[in-house]
């Protein structure tokens, strides 16, 4: 296998992208924001309709950012040029004629689920039916922490992070892993446009993070499944049962007593060295616990740090270049299945 | 029209920039400054003539802003090789009979009216009577305030800005502009190196700059009267009248009891993302208040505070690239003329 | 002449590089540090043997500097992947038959008379009898005292600043030179992979820091002479003797009443624009003095500052260009020769 560490081109278009939270985007203050390299300016309108337009004025390409946000559009507070929520003019001061042609260029936007999802391709081509769903936003037996992390590296590497979790002894042994999962290899499956994994470690210590919140007496079994969507959502079944309660059989085996949890990460590239990584972490107990909320934000945060680091680190490592041929281990497969799907779409 | 909002190439060499306010050359501390590009050092003879060097020593480079002054020209600090005020070399130590091609390169300046000017041509091509008069620095009946903005931000751009007053209501409401100049036009008329421009606010409140210093009873006619000289010189009447007085149609009409100002900014290119916009803001009232001197200046600053924050935002859009096509609107008319005339002459 | 000032390939690949001192090296910590533009990890085995190995792992290119010593390599903590002094893979988690080609670059180091050097080149071609001896640190009769610069500039004009020591008078009139010292002539003799340098200065002064430690009633002669070895290694005998002595004709004249000095200062481009400098200052006077030892290296540590300021000066002078063209002077002899030697290995 010959795939480069950090791959020309690896951001599709065609594709959804999660932008920002909903409670982000207002119709009092324009929001910036930055994907796959295009500045994008977010707002309201006075209907509460979410728009996204580019951030340039299509006069003189001053950011409408730094606009006012009015009821049907925005207006850019350089020379007073208006835009309306598909990027059309509305006005231009002293022309009462208008301009025939003059538009910003605009970009799908779809709130689902407690996601904010922007088409990056062309408008027309926009499929919404190609959104994920996520229905623990809306069963009660499920309760969200969430968060953001801006993280200064290529998103393939973020997601080559996600994709392998023979990192967790290395890199989280004191959170969210264990010294005991370093052997315990890793079933893969290719979908038509993602992969499917599943990571068992069976007759194991509980990670700090499971056993603080779980109290198991013993050994647990513990599990990490997860579906990866192209180009970079990954939705993820983890948890720890009392070892030998057959929770890997389910359903025929039990549950009981067990702590289950449902993640997705969205990872959108901010730039080639950017990436903004978007996260919420359903849990299946005391979820109306506001503390227990608070404990997973902590616990899913500490771990995620040190992936930031860890990865920060190796993108500055890949862009500086190196003498040394990187080589894949058997512990590659999934990331290799993904790199070469998007290889192809691209 | 498809000029690009950043020319390529804009910065005309034949031509004179304001290089530094003559107080700041002095026969004690060479002064570094960089004009399109090229790092030029300052200082003066003993006999108080302005020199202007590339500051860069011909024996290895070394910055002759680091050196010193002596009577007759500058030491390079670095292994002691002298320079005089024409750039040629007058010392190398420990070499007794010099070296006879060893010159730096000369500049020419000129001080007049207050600026020191310098010729970024070919010094042989240097024509002194290009260079603008401004009899106002000897008139007793006006009194100026001054100063000096380092704009993050293309000439060009900084240029625009002056060349379109129609951002006034937009950028400046509260400060020189009013929301009631939006729709007035501008007369505009080409000249041979440069363009005139006018434009007349009729019977309009009174901007809060000049309301705050002419207090005007009532509505005023205001104006916005320059010519601007290739490349970047603007010289500029404005000022408030109350309305109904006939301002507009001076000579016949009346002034009485009119605030006017007189303005020169000239825009230095430092090189592609910077410039140095040095301005005078004469006025006919109060002349020997020297309160009344602060209070315009830091009503001027404040102004141009905006402009500059709105400019290098344009600027940093800019850089980065846009999906958006600009287009003109018919407020761009004069910026038009003055960027095609550039064109024709770089 | 027309060497350029920054030449565009002036590193040679087949040398030995000062790359750290022995203390830094342990087998507690790796330390990162950059070799023309290589990324190091240094560290030492459980047996104290030290080793260089390129900073990125041979599986994804995490940086090694991030991993952890065991006894017999360097883990990588990313992923779990181990490798051996020579850069071979010892382990992969989860895949006991290894992988059989998966190798980190290494880099040959010895260590040798208070310095480590590392060869850069093709590792079959190392040549450790390249090494330069300092016999200085094993006499007791001569007691160093050393340290180190992070130099913002390209290592050719670091190397310069040492091949002239005509720039004493200007840069360092008062710490080790003096303005008594500008019209002395050097004598430069070129050697087959070097050039030796013997400058005398008659019947002046003594510098400030010579007079300090010296005392000296009256004027000396004062020398400096060294030999230096390409790339960038100078070994240099500098003092102050009584005037009068004879001390330049040693081994007849005396050096009776005079202060000695050895001097090695060992230059590594980190990469064009930064430069390690490792400097040991032998004296032979007051050996068992500490207070003296801290002495000396002060004042070396205060001129070299001088020559920081300014040599980071011409750097960036340098790197943003100039339209005066350089000339060389004849105190540019020594540099000549070397950079000429340099240009004909590269």
């Amino acid at each position: 296998m010959s795939l480069a560490i950090l791959p020309d081109k690896f951001f599709l278009r065609d594709a959804w992208y999660m932008v920002a939270w909903p409670s982000e985007v207002t119709a009092q203050e324009p929001l910036a924001r930055t994907v796959l390299g295009d500045d994008l300016v977010l707002f309201r309108t006075a209907a509460g309709e979410a728009v996204a337009l580019e951030d340039r004025c299509a006069h003189r390409l001053a950011p409408l950012s730094k606009g006012r946000i009015e009821s049907d559009g925005i207006r850019c507070m350089y020379h007073g040029v208006k835009f309306g929520a598909v990027g059309q003019c509305l006005e231009i001061p002293a022309q009462p004629q208008g301009h025939p042609n003059m538009c910003v260029r605009r970009y799908p936007l779809v709130e689902k689920d407690g996601f904010l999802w922007v088409w990056m391709g062309i408008p027309e081509q926009a499929d919404t039916t190609k959104i994920i769903d996520a229905p623990w936003a809306h069963d009660p037996r499920w309760a969200p922490s969430q968060g953001y992390l801006h993280v200064h590296a290529h998103m393939s590497l973020v997601a080559d992070n996600l994709l392998d979790f023979g990192h967790l002894p290395f890199v989280h042994p004191n959170t969210v892993g264990s010294v005991q999962q370093a052997d315990f290899s890793t079933q893969v499956t290719p979908l038509t446009e993602g992969v499917q994994t599943d990571r068992w470690y069976i007759d194991v210590p509980a990670s700090r993070f499971h056993q603080s919140v779980g109290r198991f007496p013993g050994n647990v079994d513990a599990w990490h499944c997860f579906r990866w969507h192209l180009p970079a959502v990954m939705s993820l079944d983890s948890g720890s049962a009392p070892t030998g309660t057959g929770a890997r059989d389910k359903p025929h085996g039990s549950r009981e007593g067990a702590i289950e949890f449902h993640h997705i990460a969205a990872l959108t590239p901010q730039d080639e060295d950017h990436t903004h990584y978007f996260w919420i972490h359903w849990r299946n107990f005391e979820v109306d616990n506001p503390e227990m909320t608070d404990i997973v934000h902590r616990n899913i945060m500490a771990a995620f740090a040190e992936d930031q680091a860890m990865v920060e680190a190796q993108h500055r490592a890949v862009r500086r270049g190196a003498q040394t041929v990187p080589k894949a281990i058997m512990a590659d497969k999934a990331l290799t299945i993904i790199r070469q799907q998007v290889a192809k779409r691209v």
